[in-house]
């Protein structure tokens, strides 16, 4: 608490640590991002291997110990990084502000409430906190392109799974007639999963047609899924493939005379008005 | 009944209603279209929980007077539908007239014949029914591009399922006579199957070959499957890219000199006849 | 015998036969080839009928004369094509004059032999027949389409499912040694067609890891698999792709002034001396 | 030992060795790499079959043999290989020269010191020499593309597998909590494969849930995963695209006029300052 107080007064300090904290562009600052990313996998190696009960038996003083230190840590940064921020309620209503601090509040809650399961799953956020890291490397701009493609995409695939919904709905339905809780498919809910299993390609075995009729619906389900799975494939590499010939083949660059804003790459003039394009 | 004849007399009422019932740009249509929307999900969660055969024992009593609520509001609107529309027969013998009509007969026919599981299935048919809201959404200019596309490679994708059942109908055969009935391959058409729940990538494993031989033309299969899964990807994405790039890069505007009707968007003159095209 | 003699003194009987046969022209012709077409569909359902024992006790007799119907019929009509093609030979060895020969012999071999399971499969080769039918319907252009462009990327596949097939070599031979013949494992041979069945996402689950280690390596083929299926999907749609847009947007018409070949669909001017492109 | 002495004194001996070794334009030197491409297909096929323990029991002394001639005939090819070529570092240390020695010294080994399991994975590294005799074969071009095209998309499907992964830690995490170990889902590193499985549509069907809330989970998961596999499809698929559209469409000529590189195939005047193009 002292260190709060203290830090406040003198200002470089704080601008030191926030450059190490929030930068990457120092030693320092790349330093504390390597460390970083080391903690938050081993917490998260550490989350999986506490769930294995052989290794919990044997380790489980270990593991307490920890799990202790990481969030101890995770703690003392999430503290620092508010304190040394200018707006911290920019920090702390941000996406990663948030996920900070529910990878840590959970070890708190099982120590003064005792060991609820729940929490394991809030730990697992702690993951999400690896995109921080990736925030500084090259691939964001290739996630970007793939986000964007997505999004562009987002109507026509929600309208083409909503059909798959549909259909398994409906097929669902009709398998559950045919083959009958007899065969294991017991009600319509179990039907419409096993439909979703099948023409998702996955097939479990768990529940399978076993009456002449049940298979051939199934296999024309099969089929049919076959034929669909082109779809969503279809769409997303168009847009990507969009992305791509625009990304090589246009540059951004407004012309003085016409105001056309998109050329080919390789233009010396405007394909508008014929007036020579100048970089600067 | 009376309420038909006195809608009849009152073309104003009649009118007022058509609006509310196939309109969705009044705040009343909205409503009615957001109720019905809600009442056809309904509807179909109660046909699926109604199979669960414990919800069925205890919420049995539940599930009839639900079932006989919306069947009712179903038939209200089944009959307001007719008496609304100018031409009733239009509308009854349009797709969504069978399917509104179907979705209310079986619950009668439940009711005064005795309950035959097979009405399960018709019910199911509301599901259908939620197209109907679709049709105001924005998603349905999406969605028409992509039966565009299908119909477009429908005859390319026909082709291609044709062939994929001849080669299953063919190693179907030849894995009956490798593994034969001791190994689970009982007949030809089970085999058949197999050979579809295998090239299709689904593998739910209930049949499985377990003769080297057998296993190896089943390798074979696989990566036959592998490689030629591309082909309708290949289709339905090169038809769709086609659509994209059509809706992208051409303007639907006619040049006032040739009659030209379709231009780059980054035209200013016509590419048939040189003349500068004018937006009005 | 003696009505093939009396058609080879008459040959305008012969013509007309040969017309029958061959053509899809007269009607005549046409229904010729639809009820070759129900008798191919038949044998074809037949022989899968046969294969399965609960039927083939009840329905032998039927089975039995049903086979020779059938195989009298197309033992007839491969001595009439002989008979009214001018070149026999140029039948006989041809793809369909083989699948012909190959079709009507099974059943005499297992008359006078006695019945073998193997003429089973000889007899499912019937059903390359039904491409004779295939030939006239509208769908051959398309066909010829897909297949070329499945020929354009033969190269580009083979290489593909090599490299694949070399992964699942030595993957397989890895979790043979880390899973060994205790968890199912028996021997590498199994263990590839394991890996196979797994990067083809097939999944039957007869044989599947049980050490954390395999489960780990099979974790890691999966997603490979998962990201390697985009390369045969890839190279299909880019060719399908190419002979789409390549059909649509080139009219192939010479230009009388400079000869050049290919011009957009939409053009009036040649391309490359702007003579304008007369259609005569 | 002799043999190598003489050999170094005598170069031209020395000089044709190399050429039938390291060449394939010769009529030895084809003989030579077709002998041992079938030596290594052997040895392979060698390995796979001592797998097999009925097949090694049987056949325990011929596989000895066998193993023994092959590992001779490689340790002759490996000493030719050094003593012929000007360099001998080059060879050894490079991805070949690493291979050969790798696919005899598990033999020896075997032989002095006992036999262990773990050498048959190293002797499965032969299979890398295949590679070998593709080298001459006119897929190379073809390999190229695409592992070019795989290069140039690589940093796009890395963060494609890393959002998988993340995806699959999450929602196993969740699996875990809702089934728990009762139905299978014995612990968390278990449920994270269960959910690759699952996401790549594999689907072994060994562990899958059985409880309502988790069966509406991982129907959420599959139609995710199905509407998901798209990307790297159309991101490998634009990318070949590309790659083939250049390959077609564009000519490697310099303009004589402006320095311009790159025109269209049918380009008869540069598309940079309207010179003519002329082909010397």
């Amino acid at each position: 608490m002292n260190k709060i107080h203290f830090d406040k007064d003198h200002a470089a300090w704080r601008v030191k640590l926030y450059h190490i904290i929030y930068g990457a562009d120092t030693r320092l600052g790349k330093l504390f991002d390597v460390v970083l990313l080391i903690l938050i996998v081993l917490s998260i190696i550490l989350v999986m291997l506490e769930s294995v009960s052989s290794y919990n038996i044997k380790f489980h003083d270990q593991f307490y110990i920890a799990e202790w230190i990481i969030t101890i840590f995770f703690s003392i940064e999430y503290i620092l990084r508010i304190i040394t921020i200018n707006k911290p309620k920019n920090y702390i209503f941000s996406f990663y502000g948030i996920v900070d601090l529910l990878s840590t509040i959970p070890s708190y809650i099982i120590f003064f409430v005792g060991g609820s399961n729940m929490f394991l799953a809030v730990r697992a956020l702690r993951l999400l906190r690896v995109f921080r890291i990736l925030k500084v490397t090259r691939y964001i701009g290739e996630s970007q392109k793939l986000i964007s493609a997505l999004k562009n995409s987002r109507a026509k695939i929600s309208i083409f799974l909503f059909a798959v919904l549909i259909i398994c709905i409906i097929t669902g339905t009709l398998m559950y007639l045919v083959e009958g809780p007899e065969n294991g498919f017991t009600n319509i809910p179990l039907s419409i999963y096993w439909c979703i299993v099948t023409l998702t390609t996955v097939g479990f075995g768990d529940i399978h047609p076993l009456t002449p009729l049940g298979r051939f619906i199934a296999s024309f389900i099969m089929i049919v899924g076959y034929g669909v799975i082109a779809v969503p494939t279809g769409i997303v590499g168009a847009e990507i493939s969009k992305d791509m010939s625009k990304g090589d083949a246009i540059k951004p660059f407004t012309c003085v005379n016409c105001g056309e804003k998109e050329h080919k790459i390789s233009s010396e003039f405007c394909h508008n008005c014929g007036k020579k394009l100048n970089e600067n």
